[in-house]
């Protein structure tokens, strides 16, 4: 079973943290939520889902992860801010790790500069932002690329992002 | 006096609407919100400032307007959404109409695919972006290129962007 560090900020798409994060759970799976501050909650901008982190990203080991999680709305722009989330990010990228990414989750993966030449959806917005960072988009509900990279547009792939990302943590 | 364009959505950055908007109209100048609707109220993030839009962008013609002026916060993200909102940017950059730009409002910019080679800067998260569109990003607090394009990075820059901006029209 995996243990999957999820990043998240306030304004996160309330349904593309929770529906994942039950899924991967039910799976046996660990997800545990990574914010600036540990015990801090953070609010889906919808408002209908609270989030109570599990520790800070000051404070969390590369090592310590199998996966990164990465849901959308408007906090990944927040979490791309801070070098420390961009540096974690790297970190997946470089050492093959899967990483999940829906809606602007990919945002992050353009602030860490690892998208050259990588197959990748994304919310319709910031597509000509992955297309400059190099990225081959698709306009399609779910991208796997090298079998690792997830991703998908929004709330309605859901179905097709879990499926993908169970299906690459099971192998 | 001039018709300055102001292109809005929901989650605008309070203060990069209101007091630029405030400064233009006591320069004498004409300030129109442009939404996807007419006569909608508009919330900013921060909930201190509420505005109702003056006209859709589907009955506008670019021809009324001598400047463009793109608030802050994810307004901008959310507008690049929409094909007519980018081509209406499209124009005022390639007649070389003034284009006040602050925080996240360069996203718009990026999406009518308009920063080629020109200086520009803006929010902080949105620098790697900037730059992957090809434009040089300078980190200060007002950039002004060829003497028509203004951009700042945040609310703590207005005092900067209003000066250079007011100045821009003035010529």
């Amino acid at each position: 079973m995996a243990k999957i560090a999820t990043v998240l900020a306030n304004m996160f798409e309330d349904v593309e943290y929770t529906e994942p994060a039950k899924a991967f759970r039910e799976a046996g799976h660990e997800v545990t939520v990574i914010g600036t501050e540990k015990g801090a909650t953070l609010e889906g901008k919808q408002k209908e889902a609270q989030v109570t982190t599990n520790a800070a990203i000051s404070e969390v080991l590369n090592d310590d992860f199998d996966a990164l999680f990465i849901p959308g709305g408007f906090s990944p722009d927040i979490l791309r801010e801070d070098e420390k989330f961009v540096k974690f990010v790297k970190h997946f990228a470089e050492s093959d790790k899967p990483i999940f990414a829906i809606c602007h989750g990919p945002q992050l993966l353009i602030t860490a500069e690892v998208l050259k030449d990588r197959e990748i959806t994304g919310y319709k917005s910031i597509h000509v932002d992955l297309k400059n960072a190099g990225a081959d988009v698709k306009d399609q509900e779910v991208v796997v690329c090298g079998g690792n990279l997830v991703t998908s547009r929004q709330p309605d792939d859901l179905p097709a992002f879990i499926r993908e990302s169970l299906n690459v943590l099971g192998q």
